[in-house]
């Protein structure tokens, strides 16, 4: 790479020696430590006793900087949360770049060095990468996807499948934070108090809840892209149970629900990065509950709702005036490109 | 999925009630049998002892469909050769789909049916998936990345970085059939002889290769992205030795030639997809070259050359006059999405 080279090529993109230029300078500076197989087509690691949990998501949120992170970080966290849900101690992330010619060399660099400070934080390696470069117009900017490995210790069985009748629903914090900090940057709408992603690794939170809660946690999961009502509706389904939330517990920052009255939302369809959901035995939930608010990440969690018997695979909402309907999956929105 | 849908919409990217629609229509009807964790954030499954072995890819190829594969086939066999040249066994995939507004549906339904076939011929599963939508002119139609998982038995040290004087250097056949058929069908070249990409999973020939070779296979690596010159160039970095290449050995298909001197390529620096690089001790070659030729995938395999102890970190080619040149990195080619 020459040293005033300041954009990505598609010579970045072909294999040659451009290629291993561009991973020099920009994905080995930052990762270096980390990947100590740059040049093989595998990284071979070792794998501790336990199950294997593996997992995928793709990012191509816009705009790539928002208050609170920015596509890098959000590529390891939702990756490492993905893996967590599932009771998983996360270990190794691969990273596939594709990249849109033109893309200020300078921007992947910010975007790299923050996935390698995320991947710190969350006590995960990136251990694999690619990158591809597509023609101007062929893409925008930068799109990353994240495969992430971990180990599932023995006796850990954490599954969507797993409610049941009499389970408390707990959430860690604040509804739409992430959803509406990246729309509000979008749109240009500026608030009184700015909404800040919660972009955060879950990994330290969940893995002290399972060691409080032992067996009586049943289901953990992060309710990004479809929010907390789209993603009960699927733990009500796999699991063949209903669900009862409580409106007036449903923790939602001012700004976000003056946010979401703005642009027309409800914060119980817009994607949080940081926040999980836990379903554990109603004895557990108290003890769960004082973990969750002695935490950083856990400091607004409230007690929801609970799991029912009553017609299996629907959630309903208790609201604030003492009525009850129905919260459907997330159904004609269209808000693309939130992660 | 309202019956009469034909492409793709921002919705289908939403997390929502879309999204679980295009995931039951499309992608559990070729892969549901690989995959038992549709709703769940991660896969969990079984890892039989051994070492780690993971790597990623995107491919942006275009056009989607070329002779002899697909961008389908082509994410799986890729993914599946990488973790097969550092010795490993393929148990499972992951797969990302980033999909612009408006792809057409049928495109996407055979891309994953490809995908699902070549998962079977490979002896993979792919586990853990993820479905972005991008608005229109955002991407180019569909981008896919894959991860993959694979078990490395104690005892197989393969890599790059263990070439030695005096190994020998195998091909398993043709140089540059993937690289010219993608190229020739976006060109609109017409040849006499049309050329076939040779996209394959070598997980079967290589598993061969490994228990006939034991322990004298030195490096597995496949020529894709920069072709052989560029694989070798950092075969011999890695390693710190030498190497010689016989140029009248080199395999390469008349048709392939040909198009490389219309199109002013060298097939020593064009992407192969089903081909493998043996680095082997002098005293294996034999046999290793015989059991590649036994094999459907290694009808035209050849010995090529020899390691060295010559400037270290170079690659000489011996040419059909008698003289001799280097064999440097790809540099300044511009052939974007060809994987």
């Amino acid at each position: 790479m020459k040293p005033n080279l300041s954009t990505v090529l598609l010579d970045h993109g072909a294999g040659g020696r451009a290629a291993h230029e561009l991973v020099a300078r920009v994905f080995l500076k930052h990762l270096a430590g980390q990947n100590g197989s740059s040049l093989e087509d595998s990284a071979v690691l070792d794998f501790p006793p336990g199950r294997l949990a593996f997992t995928t998501d793709s990012f191509v949120v816009t705009p790539l900087f928002f208050p609170g992170g920015d596509i890098g970080d959000l590529a390891v966290n939702g990756t490492v949360n993905d893996l967590v849900m599932r009771g998983a101690r996360p270990l190794y992330l691969s990273a596939g770049f594709i990249l849109e010619e033109g893309l200020p060399i300078d921007t992947l660099d910010r975007i790299v060095a923050s996935m390698a400070r995320a991947a710190d934080r969350a006590g995960v390696r990136v251990v694999a990468g690619d990158t591809k470069v597509v023609p101007k117009g062929a893409a925008d900017r930068v799109f990353i996807n994240t495969a992430g490995v971990g180990v599932v210790p023995d006796g850990r069985e954490i599954s969507a499948s797993r409610a049941k009748p009499g389970d408390r629903i707990l959430i860690s914090g604040t509804l739409g934070d992430h959803g509406l900090a990246v729309l509000c940057q979008r749109s240009g709408l500026e608030l009184d108090t700015p909404i800040v992603s919660d972009t955060a690794s879950l990994a330290g939170l969940v893995e002290r809840l399972i060691v409080i809660g032992q067996g009586d946690i049943h289901v953990l999961r992060d309710p990004t892209r479809g929010g907390l009502g789209t993603t009960l509706n699927e733990i009500a389904q796999s699991s063949g149970v209903g669900m009862l939330l409580y409106e007036d517990r449903l923790p939602v920052r001012p700004e976000v629900r003056g946010a979401c009255d703005i642009l027309g939302l409800d914060p119980l369809y817009v994607a949080n990065e940081g926040k999980v959901i836990v379903i554990a035995a109603a004895g557990a939930a108290e003890a769960l509950l004082a973990a969750l608010k002695a935490d950083d990440l856990g400091r607004d969690a409230a007690l929801i709702g609970e799991v029912t018997d009553v017609r299996p695979g629907q959630v309903f909402l208790r609201t604030m005036i003492g009525g009850t309907r129905v919260v459907d999956m997330l159904t004609g929105e269209q808000l693309p490109r939130i992660c």
